[in-house]
């Protein structure tokens, strides 16, 4: 894990500062054999383009959204992440996540996604620090998810606790 | 519960239209025996005394929060909701709650309060009612919150259910 350590040492604003929004890993990816440099992206950029984020949510079996309503919700978050592979001048979106908040307590992270091709390399860690350290610079003190019962151990190594205090996360659906 | 059935039947739309902002319980609140007309009524207008919301949290025996963050979090909250016993001219807090929302899929409700003088006579469940209806309103189709334990069945029977499929709500705090 030291290739990531670096990632994190520029604090920068949310969103709204674009010259900031882009963060580059400079170390090189190391799960890749080949000699083309291969760099790992995080952005707070939420320009993205829409097909390509269908595209990477198709390839971890969700069902799909309308274009429409995922463009409203891009836009209605207070944190718009994603992660990025580049070669050469080539960009592929391999992660994303998005976080609602109230700008001031709390923030509820949704839509956590990475790529299966780059699963188990770190990468979902490495792009959930990028999201909390984001949401830290904010001044937010309680981040929040739901967690299908299958990433719950993931996210406990990243120091979420499941119903503390007997707290229960809990959904209603119209009938 | 007939005396409140009749809230929810002109809809309105959010915070933004100024004159559908409150809605009116024309049936007299049968929780008074006193002779002085007494009405319960809602509203998703954003523009509270904030002493008087502290008012209503500390009476309930939440921590205080700063209420320059209050500010905010209620400015960038989707919903604000508010309930008031109105007798005469008098006008008091006794219900409160917000949500926040990406504005497409999801919302997640927090700091629903109940005056404790008013608590157990239906108004906490009628608070609900007319948030979960808003949010309909708007289309959102989940909902979401996070319940203390001793809150679990009251939100059980309003149609919420705990860890559905499996699903964990969890919780990040800064160290």
């Amino acid at each position: 894990m030291s290739f990531w350590k670096t990632w994190f040492s520029n604090p920068s604003s949310l969103g709204s500062n674009k010259t900031s929004a882009v963060e580059e890993l400079t170390a090189g990816y190391s799960g890749n054999s080949s000699t083309v440099k291969e760099q790992i992206i995080f952005s707070t950029e939420r320009d993205l383009d829409l097909y390509e984020l269908e595209e990477l949510c198709d390839a971890v079996g969700w069902s799909r959204r309308p274009l429409r309503k995922v463009k409203k919700a891009i836009e209605h978050s207070f944190l718009v992440a994603s992660m990025w592979q580049v070669k050469g001048n080539k960009k592929r979106l391999i992660g994303f996540a998005r976080a609602i908040s109230d700008h001031a307590f709390n923030a509820t992270i949704w839509d956590l996604v990475v790529h299966p091709e780059f699963q188990g390399k770190g990468l979902g860690k490495a792009l959930m620090k990028y999201i909390l350290k984001k949401l830290r610079s904010e001044e937010i003190s309680n981040v929040t998810l739901f967690a299908d019962p299958q990433v719950v151990d993931f996210y406990k190594t990243m120091g979420f606790m499941p119903d503390p205090e007997g707290i229960k996360g809990m959904f209603w659906y119209p009938q």
